[in-house]
């Protein structure tokens, strides 16, 4: 039988796979994950210095914004919590009634594919990206107040196109899955359209 | 060679089509089109009992929201200029630099998607229609202020699947064309889920 420090040791390595697998995941589920207390799990995240689950969204967020060269921060949709131009990144949507069906409570395609198309935009390692062909796939209904996660992938570079694949889950089961190929633009070209 | 009359009646039958076409065509475009006068162009409309383009637009919209069925007519992006259930339709966005990225000016896809996505689930003749797959191409940059007009058509119908073709133009030039797969929800299916 493992002592009680090894036992929490090892719950806090699985706690950091978890909240890196879902950021999503509050105080209370995680509690219930590892059937402990929640001010177990506050303490597990004060000592692996792990902000609580606003903070922690707002913090990776603001850093992440000025990486990215293919967008302005509002131009977003979704909140960025991870980029790596070139290679890929992660966003987030807090799904609302505003971007819902009124009679189904079924949040619209739109939205869910602006925080693809966004993510997609984003990694580019380009300072103008636009979309050139997009194969997408909604899997299952999302409902309003459905949070979002959001991966993007670039899978392949030649000259100016990119195709770059993003997924889209909530509760770690997907909901949306797109293939985007993507043009970078010179800036000669969109200075002299102008 | 024909009369006068004869040539103004052709000329009326052709400002008929090329509006049937392309909307948007304002008087000044009309009468650049027949080499005739603004003015020509106006007694041409109030004999044909075509109103300027705005009242059209307006007009026509209104008329056309009420026969929507699988959504509200706040829900849709764009205008509808015509719409027939489950056979197609048209409708219409006048971009502004809202929609723009801030340093090109070009409309970001999801703002031409979403008029694209309205529009087709607009055409179905189903209380609940959700997008299941698209495949959609962006074709040329589309720059604030351009007028888009979107075309819809219905293309097969199997149990509750819609294949849905829709096209999107700007001054007749293609700039978008979209495959959707849509299907319709039976009403118990979302209420259950509710």
């Amino acid at each position: 039988m493992s002592r009680p420090s090894s036992v929490k040791k090892e719950r806090q390595s699985v706690l950091l796979e978890k909240l890196t697998q879902d950021p999503f995941l509050t105080d209370e589920e995680l509690a219930e994950i590892f059937k402990v207390s929640v001010p177990t799990i506050r303490l597990d995240r004060l000592e692996l210095g792990i902000p609580e689950l606003r903070e922690r969204i707002k913090n990776v967020a603001e850093k992440n914004y000025t990486k990215v060269k293919s967008l302005n921060s509002k131009e977003i949709v979704g909140e960025l919590l991870d980029i790596s131009l070139g290679v890929g990144g992660m966003s987030i949507l807090e799904t609302d009634d505003s971007m819902a069906f009124e009679r189904t409570k079924i949040i619209r395609g739109h939205y869910i594919y602006s925080l693809a198309e966004s993510l997609a935009i984003a990694v580019i390692d380009a300072d103008v990206a636009l979309v050139g062909v997009a194969n997408i796939k909604y899997k299952t209904p999302v409902y309003s107040g459905n949070k979002l996660l959001a991966k993007a992938e670039v899978k392949k570079v030649r000259d100016n196109k990119y195709i770059v694949w993003v997924n889209i889950s909530h509760k770690q089961v997907e909901v949306f899955r797109g293939k985007f190929i993507l043009v970078s633009l010179e800036k000669d070209f969109y200075d002299s359209e102008k």
